[in-house]
């Protein structure tokens, strides 16, 4: 039997072996989906923390219920090692990676060249490789390919299949979840992607072939560039509404009444996570290489950068009202996970703005019952302070930069001396109360 | 009885008689709701030849219904003049009238202009005067109220009151018409609102008010600005990944099956209509008073700018594949509305595109069933050719502007030597085939 033959058969009769390179927020739900389905998961981890809380059972992703996730490990469906060799006995490999930028938005092709290295050197012939890492299109073609072909010696489309299926997860989205949403499966391929179809199957609902991995990986990149885009317009607009006595969240309250062609954006002090300040970049990065300038994205990066910066002047503005320099006050920020209601501070806007502040001479202290301690780009190390009415009464200035639902916003209002709001948590129309300062 | 209480009651008993300036696709649609609900409507227009139509129970607008119409007209509910003074009828006045912009994209408001100057001079004690045309927030209370004041020699809030109130019209709408399309609502001041409520929920199911006239300008204004931005980006990256091999139809596609956090907007040629290509640029001219740049809306005009243009590199691109100059082939071009089923073909891009494919030395036919005759920005006029086997054989080139759905594509593309398709109304995945380039 041909090794397409073989890995189809295997997928049918549910003895497929799939190998899962990172157990991250991607790689960690996809695998408990796929052991759900009695399909045995081998996770890799270079952490071997992670690694060992996988084994024993100790689910560290918020989005997996731990049910799930003792039940997968307790039958020997998932289990997860630092032992990259392994990837021998797995049929199919899935690369679940981060793909950060670097300090100068280039992309940091690292991780994934290092998990393709190891998929070279470690896999059997026949083997299935899927890249889910979000990257500039032409990646899975030009970059992965490559790799593999000189670390294995085999040959693509002979001896092992190509793909790319980008990552949908939305951290804290409590409707859609890995095997609930639908999946762009990029096959490089026919067989390629006919067993694609055939292993994703397994465990994700509902499947969108698209014809090529690069089609793939543009779908994935338009859908970020579209939010990082409209994120920076709305922010833009609310700045100029600032200055002509507009609220700009009744205007978005408002335009949300039309039934048909909007969608809402808010603004905010920035953009954070690990997708959407991230994605677009790399479609500049690649663009540029066709002699291409992203004039869209380039113009909603720069609003995205300077937010941080306009909302400290926000803050000095409001403290100046007050007849207070922000060099000597104290400023208490409430929130740095980078959006509601999540444990997660990756390129959190807060932080950028904690650390704008503190260089103008603030004392800067936070509260976040999600985030017990964050460090700042340049290693600044600050701790979550419990959220008292002392502590409110005492600041300067109280900072909304996340919006949780656990804060009682009445409370804070009535105990802070200033209030500067970047998220609407106070629900009032008009921008400036004597205390209260709206983005 | 006061003024305020004097209209109150006329509104509750249905006897309000409301003045509408300009009875194009905004006013007329609106003047039917009105006096299909029993109230006494008379339209205002400066051509004779439109008033005379309506007197006569002939309707020009696509969106109403004919048996509405007939039905209004019959029971005397609407009537029409061109004689201004009459506005001393009304207890209401609302102004649908065009604000256009200059070719410098300054917004043109001596539409709005004169029909304050108007009002002014001919209304009485206790009207309430409204406008719907979208224009640049502060528009009412900073440029309308004086006027208004200097004309009529009474003061806003006491002897009239003013309403900003934007029109969602959306031509060819099948689902959303005037009445069932919910309205904001920006009253200056609290009687002017309460006024605006009464009147227009009368004729509009469902009303959205918000704390100012500014604000109810803004909303327009955002509604707008969202769309032009992201066609703005999506045309930016359908020509990008035209050079990376990557059909952006199918990406668009794929990226729609994401269920939350995406809205699909597709490329074209341009941008055309009365709304999308104008509104944003009224925010832009206004912000420059306020000393702030709108990046995002001025990087999405310069795109829509250009894809004329880039369109007509695209034909020439293609023609040139085939060995042929641009200069001495026959081109023509299917659908001039701006949008596919409509009668409309103000701002359409397929007539910028025309224009420089005629200036490089083509000759320039068109089809359209829906607009039998049109002429360019420089006057040049052109006639609907018949779209038979002859003519699309006969053209070197067939340039797909507009997809009305009447056009048989798969007919087109059989008898046609070349085919560049703006619209995606050739459905196969691959860019080009051996005649068939997608943009």
């Amino acid at each position: 039997m041909g090794n397409f033959d073989s890995i189809m058969k295997k997928i049918k009769n549910d003895s497929v072996k799939v190998g899962i390179i990172g157990l991250g927020y991607v790689g960690l739900p996809l695998a408990v989906s796929f052991a759900k389905k009695g399909i045995e998961v081998l996770g890799f981890e270079k952490s071997t923390k992670k690694a060992d809380a996988v084994n024993a059972g100790k689910n560290y992703i918020g989005d997996i219920r731990d049910e799930d996730f003792v039940a997968v490990v307790g039958s020997g469906k998932l289990s997860a090692t630092t032992d990259f060799t392994r990837l021998r006995e797995c049929d199919a490999a899935i690369i679940c990676v981060p793909t950060p930028l670097d300090k100068f938005k280039k992309p940091d092709m690292s991780y994934i060249a290092a998990s393709c290295e190891e998929i070279g050197k470690c896999m059997k012939s026949g083997t299935f490789i899927s890249l889910e890492s979000t990257t500039y299109p032409t990646t899975t073609e030009d970059f992965m390919k490559p790799i593999i072909e000189r670390e294995s010696g085999m040959r693509e489309g002979v001896d092992f299949w190509l793909c790319f299926s980008p990552e949908r997860v939305d951290p804290g989205n409590k409707q859609y979840k890995t095997e609930n949403t639908p999946k762009v499966i990029g096959g490089l391929g026919d067989e390629a992607q006919k067993i694609a179809l055939a292993l994703y199957g397994k465990a994700i609902r509902e499947l969108y072939p698209v014809s090529s991995p690069r089609a793939a990986e543009m779908v994935k990149i338009l859908e970020n560039t579209y939010r990082l885009v409209n994120i920076s317009l709305i922010n833009e607009l609310a700045l100029l509404a600032g200055k002509m006595d507009i609220n700009i969240w009744e205007v978005i309250e408002a335009a949300k009444s039309k039934p048909f062609g909007f969608q809402a954006f808010y603004p905010g002090p920035g953009i954070g996570g690990h997708c959407i300040p991230l994605d677009p970049f790399y479609l500049e990065y690649i663009a540029k290489g066709f002699n291409f300038d992203l004039t869209m994205i380039n113009a909603a990066g720069n609003i995205n950068n300077l937010m941080p910066y306009r909302i400290m002047n926000k803050i000095m503005y409001a403290l100046n009202r007050q007849g207070k320099a922000m060099n000597g006050s104290m400023i208490l920020f409430l929130g740095v996970a980078y959006k509601p209601d999540i444990d997660d501070a990756r390129e959190s806007p807060a932080l950028l703005v904690m650390e704008q502040v503190a260089r103008k001479g603030a004392t800067v202290l936070y509260h976040d019952p999600y985030i017990p301690e964050a460090t700042d780009e340049h290693g600044h190390r600050y701790v979550s302070v419990e959220l008292t009415d002392k502590a409110i009464a005492d600041a300067d200035c109280v900072v909304i930069t996340t919006n949780h639902e656990c804060f009682d916003v009445d409370r804070i209002v009535a105990k802070a001396r200033l209030v500067v709001d970047t998220r609407n948590a106070v629900k009032r129309v008009h921008i400036e109360g004597d205390k209260v300062f709206k983005l």
